[in-house]
Parts: C-alpha cells; structure tokens; sequence
C-alpha cells in the first residue's frame, strides 16, 4: 500500500492535547510493513488485569473479520480485556474463512506473549477491503512491541493507526468519581465515515476508572448516538468501525457497577465530551475537507425524523459542493430537506446560516442579503438550521464540504 | 443567472437524432433573458385538439409552483391538453404565494393566446431554487412565439431548455398500431436528478396515437420506473422533476382506450425504448461525467430491495471516485453494498466487472487479476455486477463517474 501522509495537513486541524498517561494502560507501536514507505502501523496496548471492555461496531452488512472477532468476545459476557492490536494497511474486511483463521492465529500469538486468555484480545484494522491480512508479518513484530510497553506515548499510537488521516486526533479528561480524580484518554482515527481504500473509522477510549461491563456498555450506547453517530464525511460506511471503551479500574476510584450511579456524573460528562472531541477531529480530518459544518434541523416530527433530515443535507453532494464553493446557495438545503422523504410543512419551513435568515415561512427571508450571506460562507465553520415547522423534535450532525481534493483523493489514491 | 452552455461537451454525449415532426404538434422557442448570455430560454408546444396528457412529477417534499400545477390540472381528471410551456433559468420553486400566483397568471395568458381553457395548459420550470418566477418576461414573449409555432424544431426545442446539461437530449420511435405507423418524440433535460442551481430533471414525450389519458397515465407507470426512475447522477432529486407523456390523436390511428390492448404492443415496446435512451442520455450528460456505469444488481431478496442495494452502490461517493480514477477498486462496491442495510450473504457474495469476476464466494476470486481489471476500467462505459446471494430478484440502476468536474461545476457554479 503506498500513499498516507505526503498530503497537506486539514485546514481545519487542532493540535494534538497534552495526554497524561493512564494508570493501568502501556502502549507500544510497530512496524509490519503494510505500507512500502517507513512508518508505524501497528499500535498495542496492555490493561491491567480485571480491565473491563465494551463497544460498539459498524452496522454494516458485510463488516471484517477483526469486527466479528471483537463481537464474538464480547457478546460472551465476561467483559474482560487485557490486550488491543491495531493495524493500519488491511481491513481483513471480505476474506472468508481465512480472513477469520487469520483473526484466531494472531489473537492465540498475543494472548501468550501478554500471558492472558484469547478471548481478552482485542483487536481492530484498517485499510484495503478484500486483502487476506498476513497475521505473520504482525506477529513477527509482537515480541520487540511487548517488551516496548511503557505507559503514555498517545501521540505515536494515535499516528500508527492513520491511513488517510491528515493530522493524529486525541482528547483527555480527568473528572472526578467521588472525589476521586480519574483519568480518561481517547484517540481516534478516520477521515470519511469510510475513506474505503485506507480509512476507517476506529476510535480507543481508555480510562482508569473502575465501572463493570454492562454499565461500561450502557454509558458507551447512550454518548455514542450524539457523538460518533452523529458525524458524517461522505455517507460511505466502513466495513470496521470500531469504538472500544475500556476501564481499568487502576486509577484507585471506587468500583461502580451501574450507568445510572450518581458518583458517575461528572465522568459522564466528560466522557461525553471526549467522544464528541474525537468525533469531530474526524470531521475535521474529512477528506479534502476546507469546512468544518454543524446541521441542526428543528421543528421535526421526531427526534428520528430530524436525524434523517439533518444527515440528508449533511450528505447532499450539492450541498457539499456548495459549502466548498462558499456559496450561499439556500435553495439546495430546501432541496436536499424535501428529498428526506420525512413530514415537513414547506408553507412554515425556515432556513438560517449563522445569524443570518435565509428563507422563512416558506420563501426568501424580506431581508436577505446575498452580499451579507456570501460573507459568512467564507468562515471555515459553518452553522447551518433548518426549521422543518411540523413538530418539536431537533438533532444535530456534523459535517464537511465536498471538494476536488476529496475526487483526488479517492480517485487517485491505491496500491 | 450566467454559466451554462460554456462547459465542454460531455465525451459520453451522442448525437442529437433526426427527429420527424409528429402530426399535432407544433413548437416554438423564444428568449424571456433569464440568462445573462443570449440564448433561447423558452419552449412553447401547441398542442391538437382532443389531445391527452399523462405526467410523473417528482416526489420531493417541497416540489414548486409549475409542479403543483400541473398535477392539479391532471388530477381534476379531465386529460387534456393543448399547451406546454417550460422555461428555463428559474425553478420557480420555494417561492410561496407569490410562486403560485405568477403560475396563475401564465397559464391565463397563454391560454387566451392558444384559445383553450387554462386547465389545458402543462408548464415546468429549471433553474435556481427560492427564485420568484417573473411571468410578465414570459407573457411579454408570448405573441411572438405563438406567431412561429410550426412542426418540428426538436433540436432547438431541446436546446431552449438546457442548463447545465452539455448537449440537447432527443429519442424518437416510429410503432405501427392496428397496422398505422405512428410517431413517438422525446425531448429530455438535465445533467443530474438534481443539478441543484441550474438544471432539473425535464422530459416531454408526444404521440400523434389516440390514447385515452388513463391509458396514457398507466403506460407511463410501468416504464418510467425501469428507465428515468432507474437512473441516478448525484442521488440528489430535484424540485422540479416533469415528464410528461402527450397522445394528440392526430396521426390517423384508432383510438385506444386501455393500456393493455393488444394493438399498443409494438408502441408499449418502442415508447419504452424512448424512455430509456432519453434517461440514458441524462447519465450519459451527467454533471462532469466521465464514465457510464450499469450497475446490475442479482440474487436479492426482492425487486425493492435490489434497487435499494444498485442504488447504493450507484450513488456511493467512494465508489463513483472509484470508477473516475479508473480504479479496479472492488472493495468499495462490496462496502457499498454492505451499508445499503438489506440482506445480503456474505459468503455467497459475487462481484463481477464486464466478463472479469474480481470477487466469489465472499472473497477475491481465484482467477483475479489486476491486470486484466485496470485494463477493463479503462473503457468508457462499465458493467458492474453483484450477486448478495439470497434470493432470485434483480435490479438495474445506470450512473455515471464522479470527478473533480463534478465538484467545480456545482462549487464554482451560480449567479
């Protein structure tokens, strides 16, 4: 695999945060090789024992080997998690029986290098759809890689997972758990929803915290929808996506067994605004991407009804393209509403960008400025509200533009 | 409103066809300036007395005033038509009351022109949304052009009504009924579903058969859903979406009263085939189009649900950047298929291009090569297949490529 990381940094990039490392959580990266210019693409990490684990994958209809391993695992209910390897360059994702066979071997290899059982590896990869993934040439790599473990190092883990990513994306928090101060830490990679050849989305969120499974998993459940499931580059869903959340309970803080716990409200909210950060970095990461687009649709029948409709103009090719042209070209948001096949009521719509009304009840807005308008689209961030006008329910989703860079980037970029 | 018309050629165009006059029709094209440039923007049709109309209109949720017309006209139930007027350079859509009314008033004049009854009157509109249409421009033009109605003149007739499409869009059909030759003519518009700014789905078949409206209506039922209802540029539909299917009876045929009577068999086949090479020519004048791509969906659990799986496919932006960057990229066509949320068998999933199978059986086909693969994505047109494995049903969706054209056009593109 050539390509990944000779294209100009996003525009819309943030710097990578200072990242304190996570007590119970030692990180190593590696190099197998999968791309034909040097650079890491292997990433592992080892949780101290009574780690607990949940996640949530691609609902894609195919999906990948390293998805139905992680699956597997959990679904068995024990919630335990001792290692994570990542590889960038193969998505091991349409492989058949070998593609899985491949699966078992490496997570059998590490599971004896880290002296734990199978079924608490983890595991996750990333890149071309339909390649068999060689487990030989990364397990070749797993003995110099364990003895490399060493607490922190977010910056390099989150760079070995890259693939089209433009810039490495992390975020942190330290809130407290009954006076507890705890750590979490999260990175994440992508540049599309799916940027198919050599991006995925992947995202590992790590804390020290002690929570049980099954709240793990209802706290990732609830944050998820209004975080990742709420950012889109190109509509294109990955066959591996994956989002592991993971606690190992190092920190010193009072084990909690459910979501619902009081002592859990300020981590909920920090944990919340980690996993927005981290999905809005992949927004921010999207292909070809010069702005950086909030959609808010209000007045909707549902909160359902809102989501489609915001997602529809979020993934409008003419939307897109309108964005990227800094032009204040209303009428395709209307189009793009009207095609979401959801109740509106046209006679009462409505259509803002920023502090500026473009259409009320239905038409052009009396005072609509083309000139005033045309000055706000050349913001590299854009605040775009729709008002539908048959019911109460809203939703957000967070969005790019559609530019020539992402064509280039699609059209010209393989092994 | 300027650009349009300065675009080169589309290198999938074809040739406009020698189209003969259709007994009952007469045609004339005029210039209202809704282009900065001089160009003709007005299509006026006359129609015989007696003749019968049928129309599909999009489904868009918004939609716009001459919609709304149009299908108030054909609801009343009466069938029959004697004017078309179509302008283009302003959609006439999202334009309220005031929309409404400048319709009004249109078809008003126009019928005093022709001497009909206004509900006689067909009109459609292409060009920017949230535009308030200026009749008087129209109604100023009208006098003259009712002074050069004659036969023929398809070429400038499509012409009159091009936005952003490259080339003029014409299909013509000589069936015989009951052992009379008749003729079918079609003229056809637009460069996408949508090409939000400028262009709109159009399309105007007429007959000089006999057909009773209900007839017609069902005719155009069943073939529209297998030719423009089977084609996709950017998945984004416009407002304005019009074609209709006009029988003036003047040709001399007997008169049909039901769509199934045997006597309409050679004219069912070869209004079919009108239909589908206007439609055709629409991808084929896709905005930026560089490649014409079938995607030909088997082995589905229902007909719906493999034009749910085609269209997908057809409209992934991963994929479309796929087939302009000549990409033998397989995998996106799987990635695709796998998000369109319908069952599909992993393991019995076939994708093929032309006569090369890249994938069988859930993984890369044994006799892949990529040799042979990047050698077939070379040609122009492309012939993509996918069997998902579960069932007997199939389905087929055309499309076109997406390239950094297709981005300038719609970014760069407005007033």
């Amino acid at each position: 695999v050539s390509g990944a990381g000779d294209q100009a940094v996003s525009p819309l990039a943030v710097a990578f945060p200072e990242m304190p490392p996570v007590a119970g959580v030692d990180l190593a990266v590696g190099r197998a090789g999968f791309y034909s210019r040097e650079r890491d693409d292997l990433l592992l990490m080892r949780f101290a024992k009574g780690a607990t684990c949940a996640g949530v994958f691609t609902r894609h209809g195919v999906g990948s080997a390293p998805v139905d391993w992680c699956k597997q695992q959990l679904a068995a209910g024990h919630g335990g998690v001792r290692a994570l390897i990542v590889n960038a360059g193969c998505a091991n994702s349409f492989t058949g029986k070998p593609g899985a066979a491949a699966v078992g071997k490496l997570a059998k290899t590490l599971a004896k290098r880290i002296g734990c059982r199978r079924r608490e590896v983890m595991m996750a990869s990333t890149g071309v759809i339909g390649v068999l993934l060689d487990d030989s040439r990364i397990e070749r790599e797993l003995p110099a890689m364990a003895g490399a473990l060493a607490p922190g190092g977010w910056d390099a883990a989150a760079r070995a997972m890259m693939t089209t990513d433009t810039f490495p994306k992390g975020a942190c928090a330290r809130p407290s758990i009954d006076g507890r101060a705890v750590n979490i830490a999260g990175i994440a990679k992508g540049s599309g929803m799916i940027a198919p050849n050599m991006a995925t989305m992947l995202a590992f969120v790590v804390t020290d915290a002690a929570i049980a499974p099954r709240a793990l998993h209802s706290l990732l459940d609830v944050y998820v929808q209004k975080t990742f499931n709420s950012v889109t580059v190109d509509g294109d869903r990955s066959t591996n996506d994956t989002l592991l959340l993971i606690a190992t309970g190092a920190g010193g803080a009072p084990a909690i067994g459910r979501a619902g716990d009081p002592r859990l409200a300020d981590f909920r909210i920090k944990l919340e605004g980690v996993l927005r950060d981290l999905a809005l970095q992949l927004v921010r990461d999207g292909e070809g991407a010069s702005k950086f687009v909030k959609i808010t649709v209000n007045g909707a029948r549902s909160q359902a009804s809102a989501r489609k409709i915001a997602r529809t103009v979020a993934e409008s090719p003419l939307v897109k393209t309108a964005f990227a042209g800094e032009d204040a070209n209303w009428g395709r948001i209307v189009m793009a509403v009207g095609r979401a096949d959801e109740p509106v009521n046209r006679a009462r719509m409505s259509v803002s960008f920023g502090p500026l009304t473009a259409a009320r009840d239905g038409r052009v807005a009396c005072d609509y400025s083309e000139a005033k308008m045309s000055a706000y689209m050349k913001n590299a961030e854009l605040d775009v509200a729709v008002d539908v006008g048959v019911g109460r329910a809203s939703a957000v989703i967070w969005t790019c533009d559609l530019t020539r860079r992402y064509v280039e980037i699609n059209a010209d970029y393989r092994s």
